[in-house]
């Protein structure tokens, strides 16, 4: 078992051990990274209201995302560049996923490509964060490879039409390092993101991604794929009635961490006019951000989230021991929900009440 | 008297004094202690609005307690190993109650046993807390031992399926150091408490304490003893209604110090919520948790506690000079709730208006 | 002209002279001194809507109270034992308001007596602040000594039936250091001042003042003197009332500077409930607690007081200068008030709109 | 490219080279700063709802500003003596705003006068401040030499009918040091800007400002020049209604950057109701105060102003390179707002969405 006691031990690891301009990618956020902070500090002004005396000694973790059997409702994002943080990157992760029988999403800007990932963790449920490229042929180039390598799904990022100023990687002209690579990409399409001023991966993204995406683009992925589609980065009523009407199968609410448009809402804020947009169509409705502790994911569920995904702990566990770093911040906090779920009176996540959590109208957020 | 100024200046002393695992094990709460500080903060932000001009020469501080008279509406709550603090422990504690003339909750997990404390204290009102094991046998002679030493009700508490994951107690993997022992237990079934990984009496709750616990075991409690039950850790209208319903004699309103569900509301908050559904039916509400000053007692009352339990504040008198540290954490609350009710133009707990305190809409919570 | 640039300068100044134990009383509060920082941090959560383009070249600052004109709404509150401050203590005091065309109210605790106060001072608006003894007779005589030499009404203190308690102060054991005395009384009464253990003042309180003062002793005060009352403390609506059926001239908005009970709201935001239950009755409506700046005094009044008075600031000014360093501490604060009258439009304190304040509901109190 | 990260950056700049003098001067607030502080935070305080998959590769940053073209919705504001900052101050800061093709208003207190300015930067789109004077000659002599430069509208003045207190300037002593001075000045009316105590500034003000101005002197100013006349420093509905009612062209919704009235409301949270008055009247309304980020264009742009004008940040840009300095302030607050269009699913000022921006009850202000 791990010496770490919380989630945040990982992190305050990561931040001794990794190079700083790997640690700054991972850890910042758009400009005074308020929405960053925001992601976690809106976790604690939420309060809970357990039920008591209830027979909790039989529990199940487990759920269903998109039809997949899951054993915890806890995923793994799509973070970029996972190589820097561990030699087998992308690789590690899945396999640290597979053994917690949970999921992950490899990003399209993965150090370990979308077939070395399947090959490596056959058994692990995998998705494909898709970024759409102004050459739509490498676009629908990388779906043929997604569906071919058996991943489950696309999950279609909706909030990066440029990249988000972020200080720390403008400070440090961020590119990355050699030998690695955006390992799904011809050599030719990345010069960019080995730098020139600024960030050189937000010069990248303005570079290669399409600034014109819409939701007729939905449409023309639907039209190209039989594979279930996720918008990623939803965080509006409006938007999510445009979601459900244009037959998407999920939606994660999502604000990239806190790396795009700084001042935005915290997601477990916004995640409760999602679900009540999204009631009734079939739609799963997921969340990330800001997730560290037990009790997070608990609050999630209870706001109507089917699964929760996390990014950086995972980066933070790549960088502790890899595969083993990652299995160990799963089994964190499967272990923490697993006594919140106890504590709260509930056995499973579909009971999980919504009345569990309430926020006081004198609550105020920091933001 | 004392050269304390406050309650405060006890847990000073102790956290100085006491080896820090014990210190740990006393004061901290479960996770990021959320919930431990605001038990504290929520009485920060109640406003109190007094009465002038009322005559308070005369004041009466006395209540009762399931029918038995207290001298003052303040009690001892249920404290687990008070020997870590002093020799004495629980003998100590019942002793300094007594002489106050008030009453004290004994622990499941008491370092003095039921009987050393009965002999030891005749006079003082004791009640009894009892844990539910998986093994009822041993269940059922605690509560004949209860009995027949003279404990006068029941405080069944009813938010521990497992015990809160406490960071202190798991980075000092504590247990119980020898040659203290769960006083009430034959050694066998305490191998755990001295501890493997992780907190030794973590996995003695796990291994022993009955998860299955629901509404039906208060009926089966009811069933096996005539002795009054209170439910110790409702913080719900709904529980509070089934408590009614299940017809026990009390309720005390608590979180168990922000020891087990971190993120819990403070349980002063939760106060008003469960003496509305409680209203009417009989059944006494009590409170516990991060009483501190003589104005949170007035506020507790102002709010519909019958009376409020202290636990920590008890622990740090008894490092300080046991019996005697005791009495005079229990007289300073006193004395400060005695003016308080002075300042207030009240005269004695029952005539504490309810208009006394208000919280505005912009008082806003830090949890 | 003064070298300090603001109110809390005199502060600063009195912090490094005074001894600490004289500083520690005129500064200290009640327990936490939660209602000593909320008096302050009230006016800071108010926010000004000034109109602006009006005509300000012609200002007039001057009001009346009970009938006597004073060239500005701000006058002094009582304080005990000026003396500590400076050798000339109250006679300073009163010298500064008269030069000021202001008025003062005198402690029953002064250090210098009623009767040398107004000898030296025969021109100032003068005010007697009253504390009902046990003694009636003792009382009475207060009450003639002070219609003789000249005061104009009696400021009733009402939330002293005991004395709060100042760490501070039980820390320091705090009684009048000799040669200091109690000028208002013989020697006899006031020998526990000197004090034994705890506050020596608090003792004293303790065995000297009635607690059994009530609304029934306003009708015996009115009874026994012609001078007008002055009900110094009031806080609720529901006090307003009585004060006004009990035929008082007029009410200090006062928690004694949050030396009392801690806890009790702060003064400016108990203001609007008493001035609407005041309304139309004749009785005018002071404020004191927490005045540190012009735009205090602008907010106070247009929330409906009719004058200010200040307590801690004149006791600086005293320390600092005597009786100059009074009338520098109150023509700072007139210089603030008269401007910020001219950068929010307005030309007097009675065109100061209510409008010019509000208090937006996302704004929190730190209480 | 600027070696800058964002625009605080230059601010740390200047507070390290400015004279001390120069940047309190620059950087002051009146009394507490409450306002100065506020005006920032309240930016902080407003959540954006961002709406996703709009295609936004085409934008178009520009707006017009009483009827003529900015490329750019951010002028410049007028701030006093930029020559402390910059030997060439106004001009430099005129040539740079000419680069970005957006406008500037010169103060009436510039260091460089009307014609100076306009000869150096003809094509710069300038407006010209204008304080009104005791001395109505001379100030109808500035409005004549305004309209003969090609200035295109007057900015009234409305918060300063005299000046705010700022410590920092009293403690400072503060003046215009030799051989600078107000440039649209004969010598003879500016001796007392040299100063004498207290801040020479504010006794210049109070011996030469006109304190009676008045809604009625709108309407005389309307009547001596046929230049466009816009309000800066209006807050409320009612003088909104006001300025509409007498025919203004425009309103600065303002407060001074907080060195007038401290505990007046942040801008940001004046704005709304402001726009709401003005709604339908033809009257634009801009705001100023606090602009640090593209986000906080971003939010005032919702909030229905037509474009925002930034004060501090010109200084600092001045302080640390002059002409060159401002052009990167200004870039930079371009690309930052650009950015922000674009992950908002924006293309352009005009289809900024008033739904973008949502203030929670939940919200606190700091104030
Ligand atoms: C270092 C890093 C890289 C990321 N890369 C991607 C990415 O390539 N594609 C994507 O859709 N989201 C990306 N994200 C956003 C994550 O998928 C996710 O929304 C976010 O990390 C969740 O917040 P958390 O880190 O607080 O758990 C990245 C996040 C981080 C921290
Ligand atoms: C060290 C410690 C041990 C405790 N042990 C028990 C226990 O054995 N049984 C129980 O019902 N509650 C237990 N509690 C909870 C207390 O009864 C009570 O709810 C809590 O301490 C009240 O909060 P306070 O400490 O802020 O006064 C314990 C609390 C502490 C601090
Ligand atoms: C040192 C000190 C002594 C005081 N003594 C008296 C007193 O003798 N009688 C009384 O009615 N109020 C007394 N007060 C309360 C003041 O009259 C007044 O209510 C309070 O000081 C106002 O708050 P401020 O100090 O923030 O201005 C005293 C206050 C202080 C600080
Ligand atoms: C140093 C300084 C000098 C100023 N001088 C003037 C002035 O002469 N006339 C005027 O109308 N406003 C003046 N202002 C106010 C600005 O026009 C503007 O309202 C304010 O600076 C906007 O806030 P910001 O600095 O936060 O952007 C001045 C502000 C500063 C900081």
């Amino acid at each position: 078992m791990t010496s770490m006691t919380c989630l945040d031990d990982f992190e305050s690891y990561a931040k001794k051990h990794l190079p700083k301009y790997a640690f700054d990618y991972y850890s910042s956020g758009a400009n005074l990274e308020q929405t960053v902070k925001d992601n976690v500090a809106a976790y604690r002004r939420l309060r809970l209201y357990p039920e008591l005396l209830r027979d909790v000694s039989k529990r199940d973790l487990s759920t269903t995302i998109l039809g997949q059997k899951v054993d915890i409702p806890i995923a793994i994002a799509p973070t970029a560049m996972q190589s820097m943080a561990h030699p087998y990157g992308e690789v590690a992760t899945a396999k640290a996923a597979a053994s917690l029988k949970t999921g992950m999403v490899l990003s399209s800007w993965s150090t370990c490509s979308i077939e070395e990932v399947a090959e490596a963790a056959p058994d692990c449920l995998r998705w494909f964060q898709l970024y759409v490229y102004k050459d739509r042929d490498l676009t629908e180039r990388l779906v043929r490879r997604a569906e071919k390598a058996g991943y489950k799904a696309l999950f279609l990022t909706v909030d990066t039409p440029q990249l988000g100023r972020r200080y720390a990687d403008v400070k440090n002209n961020f590119s990355l390092p050699p030998p690695l690579k955006l390992a799904n990409f011809e050599q030719a399409s990345q010069t960019d993101v080995v730098g020139s001023s600024d960030s050189g991966l937000a010069e990248y993204v303005a570079s290669q991604v399409d600034q014109t995406l819409s939701w007729d683009d939905v449409t023309w992925l639907k039209g190209i794929t039989s594979l279930p589609i996720v918008l990623k980065g939803i965080l509006t009523e409006e938007d999510t009635r445009e979601a459900v009407a244009h037959g998407v199968a999920g939606i994660v609410v999502s604000n990239h961490g806190g790396r795009q448009l700084d001042g935005v809402l915290a997601t477990i804020d916004a995640l409760p006019e999602v679900v009540k947009a999204a009631a009734g169509s079939g739609v799963e409705v997921y969340l990330d951000g800001g997730i560290r502790l037990g009790t997070d994911v608990l609050k999630a569920i209870a706001l109507g989230a089917r699964a929760v995904f996390i990014g950086r702990p995972v980066l933070w566990g790549l960088s502790y021991k890899g595969e083993e770093g990652v299995k160990e911040v799963l089994e964190m906090l499967k272990n923490e929900f697993n006594l919140a779920l106890a504590l709260s009176g509930c056995t499973s996540p579909e009971n999980v009440p919504r009345e569990l959590v309430r926020r006081q109208p004198q609550h105020s957020s920091n933001l």
